[in-house]
């Protein structure tokens, strides 16, 4: 587990790390993973640190899945994928990674896609085309 | 895909089927998977038929993970698994296989687990404690 002080999406939020924005507001900031599952796979991140669903107060995280379902749809228009699946894991044992709340919406041609290593030109461009069609 | 005529989820609704329920309210039910991934693997799923997340009211999907965050305090306090999974696939691509909304809340102690058949008598228990812990 990791405090505020060492979280990677803490330093995103504070600009102390560059991240592949999509969509940025008050309480929220989504932006690209950057080992994707599938192209344009974009995470909802809370800007206050919370780990988990068990962490998180209810109305900051009924937000991140507002603005999730907006990427979904933004993700549609932009990409038009197979099928979109909306993921968020708590602890170790079901897959989290950073442990700071975060929901990731995934772009899928099939059940059995893997994460690769996009170039930079390649994330800043998918980064683009999923903000111009988001629609809030 | 399905019509509501022919949906699983409409006919566990409708009465029309049997269910292992966890909670239910005007707009929503909350019922075991019978293949579940873990044990007290929970199904939060809308009492109108929508397919997905492009599909469903923003208000309804929020209710949804409003009950979803109850089921996995409840699931934390009734069989302290060492992790959760919160889960909603669209579209065969992304794993969706009941063309009916729901958001999957699972369980996990390994992120390597794998669909089981448990008896009607262990769903019965794990409803039971589930339920009894679950606070709205």
């Amino acid at each position: 587990m990791q405090g505020p002080q060492a979280c990677v999406f803490c330093r995103v939020v504070a600009g102390e790390l560059p991240s592949y924005k999509v969509y940025e507001d008050d309480w929220v900031l989504a932006m690209l993973d950057i080992r994707p599952v599938g192209r344009g796979h974009t995470l909802v991140v809370p800007k206050q640190h919370f780990e988990d669903v068990l962490d998180i107060e209810e109305d900051l995280m009924l937000h991140i899945y507002r603005v999730a379902k907006k990427v979904a749809e933004a993700q549609k228009r932009a990409l038009n994928p197979a099928g979109i699946g909306i993921a968020q894991n708590n602890g170790a044992a079901a897959g989290q990674i950073i442990f700071h709340f975060h929901a990731h919406v995934i772009p899928k041609e099939s059940v059995n896609q893997n994460r690769y290593e996009p170039s930079p030109e390649e994330l800043t461009e998918v980064a683009e085309l999923i903000r111009k069609n988001l629609v809030t």
